[in-house]
């Protein structure tokens, strides 16, 4: 490659997305890359001409390494989602001038459904007007719903993070009981697609019954049924968990989250704030059987934790976003890296490379197969879909007792 | 020590009350000890005769790593206090019985203040009644509130986890903030104390700016202050952290979590739910100023993350569960094991031994001199003070992709 790159971070931030980070530049490094830029917030800062320059940061490998242990996007992100082309030629101009005044060859881009749209217009703009710029999509996503890919990078570590945390909290919530049976209700992120909440099943083991029940948004929620059944298991157990998505949702299309004065709120941008189902269901139980009730977000810890993150998808990031670079400089453009699992134990891993307008704006659900017990768990087969996915540790870099971070500002005060 | 011993948990677990227990167990095995029982569920179960012989569940040294490693109350905890001796010697009678018939000659219990209390009620009947039966205490509470002892084991782990995860939420939520700042606050246990909430300024350093604002119960909490406040630095900042207890109160002496619709809710005991001010405060300032915010809460994962254990307090709680075995071995009763640090940098620590009376049912707070900025932050003394008791980590046992437990029974099912 002869000119230079620029990388940018998008959308929700992952335990790995810094590890693609450190992909994209460590092979660009390999390539003799003379600069390689990053867009400081995503797409929408790089039209504003907000780039980095990625070797100021990263000098050594030590700092590669601190790169893979630092947790949400170092060069920052954005939900900034490219206009349709036609009418807004103006935007997609000033995306080429950018490239064109810093010498540009290669935009990678490492995000979820969102970021590989950016990506598809940017090379259909390129492709329409005869441009010679490449553009490359990094998968990146905890909720793991971008298609053709096996999984997606940054889903392993938070799957992995809600499993541990899950039987951390299991342990906690068995502890009592000895009169009434204490309730726990976990809820964790997503919206559309249950992944993130089926990895609490991986809790289960020798050592730990796991949840009671799995409640994924791809199932419709029966209010009754869930009542009848925690009363069930409030008779015969000392311990009842259960594991709910943000996203479910009743009959109706109502979310749960809805029907509590907890969250009828709605944010700044008019968006209904989706927290709360947990609470919504502890408050019902507690107020219709009188039992000890507590309920208990991830959050944004479950993404954000990569002082547990899985090995396995550390390296698969920086694979990812490695192979992008190596792809771009093969002429590639508007393609994703996907990952081929063709193994799953022993666990036997490969990559390929995949047209993006197959995949951007595509989501996918967990099958319908490996959602059962009358929508209340998932099957083995998600557990051996998974379990790959959350092995291995890498040690984080301990200074003062706490993970030490590699950070573009310390301050978040505006210049 | 001629006869058997017995050992049990109480209260709220923590992150490394198994690692007291596995003190007391090593001890005892290497005084001779024939019997050791654990109870089961604390002093509510031993009242039933519920005991477990330990021997059967830690079989040997590689058992005793995996408790250490174990969160929550192995075996199981309760929150009974005893009644006053007055009018309850029946209760008193039945517990000495027990002993008796089990030829216990040492009661243990790991437990904060009301179980220090259970402690000191137990030997003033014992010494009432001229009864030779011996009973110490084995600090523990995550509030770190109990007096005499320089802190408690389970601090440092709950401060260790605090810290870690808020350093990792902070550069989740320093990620976006390109138009409007975010705006996170991050509620943490302690109700009447504000030691843990105070350690969210150790994840100050190189790489972190920390929370913005820090609020402890021990201040009144000041809400057209605290709007004031955050609306200046949202005007300076792209990202705005704030950590507060669950038991911030204003001056007319409601709790915060209070004022919301999100916690107008008294659970099934009569208590109103302590938890929501973070959504009381997080709605509030989203209402006033329409900026994105977000309230994360670090819940019972605070208290149960082993997985991220301080070193230093892992072995500080083996060791006052090991030296209370020895001093009731040489006699002692009616006493708790204290930590007393000789120097804080670098830090040095030994134990020594105390009166119960002087303990039970003392809460200490954190002291006032080291509340600054008008309530809003924790001074370095703090710092210097807290910094020692998180240093260090215990790797997990890792088992497919999650740290191994040792459990007492992995199912909650009742027989």
């Amino acid at each position: 490659m002869k000119g230079n790159i620029v990388v940018g971070q998008s959308g929700g931030p992952t335990a790995v997305i810094n590890s693609s980070l450190a992909g994209v530049f460590s092979a660009a490094k390999a390539l003799g890359v003379k600069k390689i830029y990053g867009m400081h917030h995503g797409i929408q800062g790089f039209l504003n001409e907000d780039l980095v320059d990625m070797s100021e940061y990263v000098k050594d490998d030590k700092d590669v390494e601190l790169l893979k242990r630092t947790p949400s996007a170092f060069l920052g992100s954005c939900r900034y989602k490219m206009p349709k082309i036609e009418g807004n030629e103006a935007v997609y101009d000033k995306v080429f001038e950018i490239m064109e005044k810093y010498d540009i060859e290669c935009l990678f881009y490492i995000g979820g459904n969102d970021s590989m749209d950016t990506i598809k217009m940017l090379s259909d703009y390129a492709a329409l007007k005869g441009k010679p710029q490449r553009f490359m999509g990094v998968p990146k996503t905890i909720d793991n719903d971008l298609p053709i890919t096996d999984h997606c990078p940054g889903y392993g570590s938070a799957a992995k993070y809600i499993a541990t945390s899950l039987k951390e909290i299991i342990r906690d919530n068995s502890s009592f009981g000895i009169e009434k049976p204490t309730i726990l209700i976990v809820e964790i992120m997503g919206r559309h697609a249950g992944w993130l909440t089926a990895a609490a099943a991986l809790s289960r083991g020798e050592d730990c019954e796991g949840p009671d029940m799995i409640y994924l948004p791809e199932a419709v929620f029966d209010m009754d049924d869930f009542m009848a059944r925690v009363k069930k298991l409030s008779e015969e157990k000392s311990s009842v968990v259960i594991a709910v998505s943000e996203g479910i949702k009743i009959a109706d299309g109502r979310f749960v989250c809805e029907l509590g004065n907890a969250s009828d709120y709605v944010d700044a941008f008019g968006h209904k704030q989706l927290s709360g189902c947990g609470v919504v269901l502890a408050n019902k139980i507690a107020e219709a059987y009188g039992l000890k009730t507590r309920a208990v977000e991830f959050s944004t810890l479950q993404r954000a934790a990569t002082h547990i993150a899985s090995l396995q998808d550390i390296n698969e990031a920086f694979n990812v976003g490695y192979l992008a670079c190596q792809a771009a400089n093969d002429g590639k453009t508007g393609m994703m890296i996907t990952i081929d699992v063709k193994e799953r134990d022993p666990y036997q891993v490969g990559y390929s490379i995949y047209d993006i307008h197959a995949i951007a704006n595509v989501e996918r659900a967990v099958p319908a197969e490996w959602i059962i017990n009358d929508g209340t768990d998932v099957s083995d087969e998600y557990v051996k879909y998974a379990r790959p996915l959350i092995l291995g540790e890498l040690n984080p870099l301990m200074v003062n007792g706490t993970p030490q971070h590699l950070v573009l500002n310390k301050s978040t005060y505006r210049k």
